[in-house]
């Protein structure tokens, strides 16, 4: 959403958690592109945040992995003021339908260039 | 990719495992959509599958969560011969960039139809 961040996320060694939101969006706008890339910038700026990886078909079906140091760090996201408004307004107006899941990245393999050579943990 | 699946995939309560994918794609398809299409539907035949969620940015910035039962299915899938074959071929020109990460979910929520009412775990 924001050309200025890097094309994947550049994540330390694991373990670290990521929050895995898959949804279906209602038809329009209604101003979810702003909320969105809001919510990627405040995301950004919490403790414990990682890195974010997202991608939305034109069909509206979509998927946001957001990385996070531990569990802690992803509480307080999920508690800060303006992110709860918008998962209500999600719920409300934005989600046809989603789903939200909290998992612990036990190992981690990439050839991204920006972190370095491949390793082979998987 | 497949119209017949779900729109968004139906998992048993937690544990399991999630398989994240993201991805650059080079330019072109060069074989890479009937390959793509065969690995949904060659994973979900295998032992442990739950389910799969994918989209990818028109830019070419996607990502494909696949479910598991446990590590051991994981393992199974990865070894599978024409899924080498396909991971090979990935590495070597379908994809600009990618990371892969293996993560257990604890917990989960969803408001997604087919499954029943939303719960409240996370």
């Amino acid at each position: 959403m924001n050309p200025a961040r890097p094309p994947l996320a550049l994540t330390p060694e694991p373990p670290y958690y990521a929050v895995i939101f898959t949804s279906l969006r209602t038809a329009g706008d209604a101003g979810y592109r702003r909320m969105s890339e809001r919510m990627v910038e405040l995301a950004a700026q919490q403790p414990g945040f990682l890195g974010v990886d997202s991608a939305r078909e034109a069909d509206g079906c979509g998927i946001t992995v957001s990385y996070w140091k531990d569990e802690d760090s992803i509480r307080g996201w999920k508690a800060h003021l303006e992110h709860a408004v918008a998962q209500r307004l999600g719920k409300e107006k934005w989600y046809a339908a989603y789903s939200l899941r909290v998992a612990k990245v036990e190992r981690a393999s990439t050839n991204n260039t920006n972190s370095g050579p491949p390793d082979s943990t998987d």
